[in-house]
């Protein structure tokens, strides 16, 4: 499908909305983590996906919605909205302002827009399939990355890695210039305009990364999985973002040692 | 010795001073890596010390000054200034604001005064022996923690780490409610603001830590190293920050399964 320019518009609208649910509560004085279990989910979190629910059913009422809390709602046009309200919330409660909110739009399985926001910085990262992305309206572009051993990687935490993955991600690591943890959907926002080379991650959920494609990719990167397929909505969740697509196939040569897949 | 408001109002010039040296070089494109060793070291790193040394030799000729670029001045006054101009380099060329500047007053081998400074988000911390610390011009608390299951802790990166503090540093991760990794000097920005419990870091020089004793310390908090002797010239870079001082026990117990040390 082809996004249309007013579909574009109203993902803006829903980062507006959710950036606005999430402000009040950030650096919020105390008791904002639910206690019940030991998962950082926040009442921000909450109050934005509902902002955003709220305007796709009003606008889209055919397409389904995929959300972090609030579940799957089944629709009729083959598209979803999937959300991450808060994307990164151990650094939201950690007072660090590089959460992000992660809206994409998927259509028969496949991510056809994204946006990462960061409402605190205003700071929004949009990518649509077929067209150049943009960081706060203006052009965005990945930088070359001429070898492995220049690349600059990123990675949330390793404790998203099962044994074998782990394993495979320090040979990678081995092989690369220098890492950096933490980060979140900010990595890729960092892949995007060139400031990082590689995000190499684990673990993640549709919601998680579908909104990272069209972002990437149409800024010149590359997504794919640890086997370098494409990401679509019945991936692993094992993902790799390339600044340089020229480095993909070495990154996939550095994972391979997990020895089977 | 007791700070004066010049002197804070000194360390205030410095961070804009260093600031000021930064700004233009933060997400700028390409090059900005020292290509010859493989530290992420910056040409900002290094106009900032020198902006920032200028201004005490004018200032204070006679303390000395202890910067990680430009090392050490002797000084004649029992004081010296110590600078870490860029603490976060890899925050800082993966494009994240989370870096800080660190400047510390040092007498006698105790730090004095502190400053972390954000100079993108414009946010900063002073801290002074016998005054409350504050967050851009306004007092900051802590937050009390009652029981280290509670605790949000953070590091920056398990890497830091050699064998046996890694195995003490995952016994008390175990027994925390979370982990965040990343942020550098900005987790103990985190822990005056009562957004994190508990920074564990080991292998700190003395410009990555003198500067957050008094941050710290001014807001209710309390900092020590890995046996629960106050920070000072001659400590050894393990360095633990409570939010809540009464928690370091609780702290120094879970690290005490090193076994010596």
């Amino acid at each position: 499908m082809r996004v249309s320019t007013a579909e574009i518009d109203f993902a803006h609208r829903l980062a507006l909305a959710a950036g606005q649910a999430i402000l009040p509560f950030f650096r919020a004085p105390h008791g904002l983590e639910a206690k019940d279990d030991h998962s950082p989910v926040t009442l921000a979190d909450r109050a934005a996906e509902a902002a955003m629910r709220r305007l796709i059913e009003a606008e889209y009422p055919r397409d389904g919605i995929h959300g972090e809390e609030y579940g799957v709602k089944d629709g009729t046009s083959g598209r979803q909205w999937v959300l991450d309200p808060i994307d990164g919330t151990r650094a939201f409660i950690s007072g660090r302002p590089i959460f992000g909110t992660l809206i994409a739009l998927v259509a028969e399985g496949w991510p056809v827009l994204g946006v990462i926001d960061q409402p605190i910085l205003k700071e929004r990262w949009i990518g649509v399939a077929g067209r150049p992305t943009e960081f706060n309206g203006a052009p965005a572009a990945t930088r070359a990355c001429r070898e492995l051993s220049d690349a600059l990687l990123a990675t949330t935490s390793p404790a998203l890695f099962d044994d074998g993955q782990l394993h495979a991600f320090e040979h990678l690591e081995g092989a690369c210039r220098s890492t950096v943890l933490g980060g979140d959907c900010y990595n890729y926002g960092g892949v995007t305009s060139g400031w990082l080379d590689l995000v190499v991650e684990a673990g993640l959920k549709l919601h998680d990364f579908a909104a990272l494609v069209p972002v990437v990719e149409g800024a010149g990167g590359r997504m794919c999985d640890w086997h370098g397929d494409p990401l679509h909505a019945g991936s692993t969740g094992e993902v790799i973002a390339a600044g340089d697509p020229a480095r993909i196939d070495d990154v996939l040569d550095a994972l391979a040692c997990r020895g089977h897949g």
